[in-house]
């Protein structure tokens, strides 16, 4: 994976819609925050982010729940990424 | 449960609305916040949440009283569920 | 009392009109905030909330004046109950 | 006096505007923050207030001028009062 | 002078426009904040104010350059004053 | 290189569109937020800044995802910068 | 100089638009933000602001690319100055 993300901010892939169908998750979405599915590809390093302590929680591979409010996109290599902050990560699905 | 909640964050299942009836509790709610009554279903581990520690009062079975306002809906093998901050929970129902 | 608040917030119950007038207080209220009468029903444990030390000031059984801002109307067991958190509470009447 | 404020909220009453003229202060008010003058009738007890010491410095029977902003208007045994915090007030009249 | 300001608040007075003139002194205002010159009447005593220490930089006498934005005129004895907090002047004249 | 940036800012050059579409990245911008690519040129010395500490961790030469929401546009000796905080980069391109 | 700016402020004063066009620099202004190339006049002490240490960076005789929301203009014997805090200061120019 070429792109490291800085500080507290990952890099996401959002699964395909077909293969969340099959999981059989819906995430219905309101106006304000988006919720989205995605696999996390990078992590950054954590530490210090804005003045606070930041442990990094998610680790590549997993699968995530997150508000897609204030991620970007990146198309990098023909592929669509999101770069969120781990705080955008609503919850881990195991 | 497979949703693993992340921080400070909790998922919850709202209570049916037949149930809340023979309970005798009405949640009347205003445009600006949304009371609403749900069963904590999975609770985030805590610690250092945005430079703050956090820890967790609420757990797995209890009926909360809680703030709707900044939930996230999530649709989960067929079940419905929210994830709020611990913070939105106003008060257990004991 | 079934209801158990979180944190630094009370529930408390809104005295009568009546008794209100019995009293002799009369609270004019404001668009924006409305001052209110009411009697403290059951207390949050206090501790630290939101990364700051609370210790609750208030007890079951006092009549305080309250900002009814931000404040969650409750009924349960056909009685109507305001959840706030001790900061909303402006006086205690001795 | 029965009114007792929490925290770092102080209780005043409003000089009459008879004898402000008196002792020859006029206080113009601009829309956004209308200054007032009037007598300390309660204290708060200060200490630690939304996680930070505060002391309180006007006491029962001082004279202060006041920004309005935030304040609460009570009315008490056919007397009107008005609440606010201590950071509300401008200078104490010597 | 009987005006006693709290905090890190300070009593100035402006200082008279033909005076200005002679000093050669001219201060344009914008709309969003209204540069002004006057002299420090009376310093509060500074310590800790909003959980931060301050300490006053000013004396009475000082001639200021201030930002007017959220002071608060005050007519006492026949003069005019402003009550400014310590952080609106922007420098002392020397 | 004659910018030195203050603080946590650094200074960055916009990389070429046609470069850009060498290396197969595509960046799609939203209203809020145009996500963009450039190569860094100076580093602010970081340190303490508005109150926190902050240590660098891109140097000259690093190819970052920034954010431009706040970056300031400056032209010197015929070329184009952008003046951003490092905590506007989102990923660096390894 | 004649104005001694408090804390972290200092004085700059613009550099003449025929100046800015020999040294070849080029300041396009945003409606949000309008950058500015200026030379540092006077500088404030520095210390505790607004309860964060802040250590002065510049000097007078320094050219700075400023940001120029928030400043105030001064005239002041026939000249024009601006007072910034430090924080404005983009970057300097070596």
């Amino acid at each position: 994976m070429a792109l490291k993300p800085l500080g507290d901010r990952i890099v996401i892939k959002q699964v395909e819609k077909e293969e969340t169908t099959k999981s059989g998750i819906v995430l219905p979405g309101t106006a304000q925050e988006k919720p989205q599915i995605a696999e996390v590809i990078a992590v950054g390093p954590g530490g210090i982010v804005d003045g606070k302590e930041v442990k990094m929680e998610v680790k590549p591979g997993d699968r995530v729940i997150y508000s897609k409010y204030a991620g970007t996109e990146v198309k990098y290599d023909g592929e669509e990424y999101i770069i969120i902050k781990q705080s955008d990560v609503l919850a881990v699905i195991e």
